[in-house]
């Protein structure tokens, strides 16, 4: 069950899981299409059932700069969300035909607001999701400051 | 006082700071002074309280690219031993002398395992600075990038 398989939920009991099932809806989604976009005030998180989708970021509105593809089952995007200021970090596009699943924040703070346990360990599981892209983004960094140092010196 | 300024506290009552005071002991800190390295298995987080601190980060050992100074009272740093694989990120340096708040994260663990609100509050604060950090380096990210493609097309 991708569910239990994502990362954000990691921790969580077959129960725990069981509470939240309900509150998800599964969508289909064509290659292309466009689920958010970076800045938008969001009220939803994915999880990806099947398919890919390509995280983009916007430089200057001039480029699309792509930041990561999601094809893992179980895979979570859009999870800034869940963080104050509750917007989306990135764009998300499909980058082949997609099944996703997806949770309203509201649905999803009701199911928590009965059980603390599962909110804490969801909060944990998204402050490791977001270090986990935090060390992605300054590996990414440092490969372009490197390249920019060597282009100065030839 | 630093600790009820820190966004890492955010949210808690002025009872549950007063519970965490005692777990901080204060430490003074000289300019150039080396905390903590990048990867290294950490155990405390800091706060800090007069002075400045830099955050940097090793580019294949050769450079050091600096990420961030610390300056304002109660900014916290080495949050990321909190979230597995409770490693620091990055690598913080005295930019001045400096006066710090420091906590085990063991120590931390005890007062919350009392509490499961605060526990709770405090990872979403964890949530919430890793979102910030990473929009901050993602907004670098930009920069660079524009700046390689640029010189590529003159």
């Amino acid at each position: 069950m991708p569910l239990s398989s994502s990362s954000l939920f990691e921790g969580l009991s077959e129960s725990q899981v069981q509470c939240l099932a309900p509150a998800f809806s599964e969508k289909q989604t064509g290659k292309g299409q466009l689920l958010y976009q970076e800045g938008e005030i969001g009220d939803r998180v994915y999880i990806l059932k099947g398919g890919a989708v390509e995280l983009l970021t916007s430089v200057d509105g001039e480029y699309e700069l792509p930041i990561k593809i999601i094809r893992s089952r179980g895979g979570c995007f859009g999870t800034s969300v869940l963080v104050p200021p509750y917007t989306y970090s990135l764009s998300a596009k499909c980058a082949e035909d997609a099944t996703l699943l997806e949770i309203m924040r509201e649905d999803l703070e009701k199911v928590y607001a009965e059980d603390s346990v599962m909110e804490c360990t969801i909060y944990k599981n998204v402050a490791r999701h977001l270090l986990g892209r935090l060390r992605e983004t300054r590996k990414e960094l440092k490969i372009h400051f490197k390249t920019l140092f060597q282009s100065m010196q030839t």
